[in-house]
């Protein structure tokens, strides 16, 4: 880690358009965080030492990364949403990198644009763009967007005076007729990645991207199901960590280092041993998304002694817990497939979306949760909309839930504290 | 009007369900907002007396038509939102009726199943429902909705749980797919409407439909030719007033009665005389629609001494400025022209929107306004997305804008009534 941290990554980053002397705030923040967070924990199984060092490369060596494959020629595309699939990206012969988007900054620039009452999720990634510190969307050859919910959908539009970017039109509901739109969306992809790229997506360039990923999902479906032992054999916060450095590494390098971190957890459940007591209360949060750096709930939970055990989120289980066929012939066989597997995936944006409350109920008891946490971005009205069915449906199998409602600043974190410990004793 | 006054509809709102203690004081509030904002008027159109007494009988001899209606079989179907085609529901032989949605009314049962967050519009038609004080929703065999925002797209599976509503997806984009989309949903609708009331839409039904409803559209374009005239021959008020009765009364009467209206504003202009002082400064809203009874900005911007001359909102010209071709010959031609114009209305919800804008501009020259008002509730995230693109197109063009940000309630009316007195002194 030493060696590479002497690097002087400064030139890139000017290169890039970086505000310098905010984005080192920025850093500095960050690392003063991850160090607060993550490297205060005990008993952290040792493959984690693979996410710290991305952690403390991570506008470094994973930038320096995307600017080599650019200057090769290579493209990159940067995306917000899981409905924009990865393999499509990858098999364009494009990278696929997630947008900055977890943490309070540049909000004085984005709320001159937009409304204050828009979701952190949005103000953020608006805010990382508009003061230059994120070298991601700087590095992104094209931002592909989606129409999910109202704030990102015209966020898109403000994007898009500032930013190369295409927005995929999503369905709403989840019919038949709905698959077979957000299908033919996908062929518009296609077409748009080509150009991007002038490379053609053919069934064996698919078909590999198709396997890559599923062998990036596989891995963290490791980790989700070592969660399910008693002790835990890794924190919440740690595994998320996971979940969200998948939209950010290189698949191959990811996929590797987290089948390492399978295996020794892997071990650990067999030996018994784990990173909190036996006794320590199992929370499942489900919600909406937290992207790197938001660690704030995770670690409140667990600084008040109770137990991340999964996360039913786009940076969690939605991501990882389906798979493609990997035996499809034809592009448009596997675009068939890539198809119906993402518009399975239980975002609030949809409506109904009844499979998300199935999901959550399911999931609490495959993890042996003691509770669920239903957690909201302030203003995220989808998420926030689907309280109601979170919270009967957890009554009806008698599980316990707490509902919070937050942001990314740090304000709130007393008040949290001492209700997550309320809850965390309760149960 | 005393005699229908003396009539008791209390044995009729009982029967339909309506808690009676809550729904007097809900009209009691009315009558009296009524008085204060409408009564209080000069020189009003003497064609106004007809909307006088259709808001004396909103709760009464309307419901009391809707009543009888449905005792002959008749069907009622309760809608919130301009994309579900009133032609279509008067073509399959039931009357179509706006919600209540316009007044502060039961949000402490709400918000116990949404979010605060949500905007007043929302809030007030599940408040409205909830707490049992709208005839019109009791009234409805079905309310057809619609995924236009998150807030409205989530709010009706909630009001699913408790009333018979069935949703019409709407596209988020504008392209020949997304217009075929809808094509196809208004087939879906068709089926819908022709199984809740057991009659055939035929290409007889729909073109006598379509006449309908374009005589309505046209009369209230009449209406909206006369406010170009300087001086304005109606009050802001009263004009919109006609645009929120529009939802709610007998298409036939109220085409005449707008007429009528028509007549005499065409009169007054022709006359010179108007309700407002030449040099009052003339205003165009733009923004969220106001559902009756929200005459909350055009109380103060009138009050203030200032003329409202249009409304470009859904509750405003969105809802007349387009008419359909009446010389369809079958079911299928007229739908695709009903997908075609409906899709041609420029609601802040789909993205991009570039129509709004360039109708903002356009409207205020026809309408020679001095300036343009900016409306959004809370939360409404689409119209408050949308306001950096209103701003600058008004500034290109050198209109002076105001941005307001409000909700139902009167707390912010001082505050509101100093900004907009202050806008109008600088115009």
């Amino acid at each position: 880690m030493s060696e590479q941290a002497e690097v002087d990554y400064r030139p890139m980053w000017e290169e890039l358009g970086l505000d310098l002397e905010t984005h080192d705030a920025l850093l500095g923040a960050v690392g003063q965080l991850y160090t607060d967070v993550y490297l205060t924990q005990e008993d952290r199984p040792e493959a984690m030492g693979y996410l710290d060092f991305v952690m403390s490369e991570v506008h470094g060596l994973r930038i320096k990364e995307l600017h080599d494959f650019r200057a090769q020629g290579g493209k990159v595309v940067g995306t917000f949403c899981l409905y924009v699939p990865e393999e499509i990206v990858r098999a364009a012969g494009a990278w696929c990198v997630g947008l900055c988007a977890g943490a309070e900054f540049g909000y004085d620039a984005v709320e001159r644009i937009m409304p204050r009452n828009t979701c952190a999720l949005i103000k953020s990634f608006m805010g990382f763009k508009l003061t230059k510190v994120c070298p991601y969307i700087q590095e992104s050859d094209l931002v592909v967007g989606e129409t999910t919910c109202d704030g990102k959908k015209k966020a898109y539009e403000l994007l898009g005076e500032v930013h190369n970017t295409y927005v995929l039109e999503l369905p709403q509901m989840k019919r038949p007729q709905d698959v077979a739109f957000y299908r033919a969306e996908l062929d518009e992809l296609c077409i748009e990645l080509e150009h991007l790229t002038g490379k053609t997506i053919t069934a064996e360039s698919l078909r590999t991207a198709i396997r890559e990923v599923n062998d990036k999902r596989r891995a963290l479906q490791r980790i989700y199901a070592a969660r399910t032992a008693k002790p835990a054999p890794i924190s919440g916060k740690d595994a998320m960590l996971a979940g969200q450095v998948a939209f950010y590494d290189d698949v191959d390098r990811f996929t590797q280092m987290m089948n390492k971190l399978g295996d020794e957890l892997e071990q650990r459940v067999a030996d018994g041993s784990g990173v909190a007591p036996s006794n320590a209360k199992r929370v499942l949060i489900t919600g909406t998304p937290m992207a790197l750096p938001n660690w704030k709930l995770h670690d409140i939970v667990e600084k008040a002694g109770g137990i991340v055990v999964g996360e039913e989120m786009c940076t969690g289980s939605r991501y990882y817990d389906s798979l493609l066929p990997e035996d499809g012939e034809t592009v448009e066989e596997m675009l068939d497939a890539i198809a119906e597997k993402y518009m399975g995936i239980n975002c609030a944006c949809f409506t109904p979306n009844e499979g998300r409350t199935e999901d959550v109920v399911r999931m609490a008891r495959e993890l042996n949760a003691d509770g669920i946490i239903d957690y909201s971005l302030n203003f995220c009205t989808p998420y926030q909309m689907e309280a109601l069915a979170i919270e009967t449906a957890a009554a009806t199998s008698q599980i316990p839930t707490l509902k919070i409602d937050t942001d990314y600043s740090a304000e709130d974190a007393g008040q949290l504290s001492t209700r997550v410990e309320a809850f965390l004793e309760m149960l």
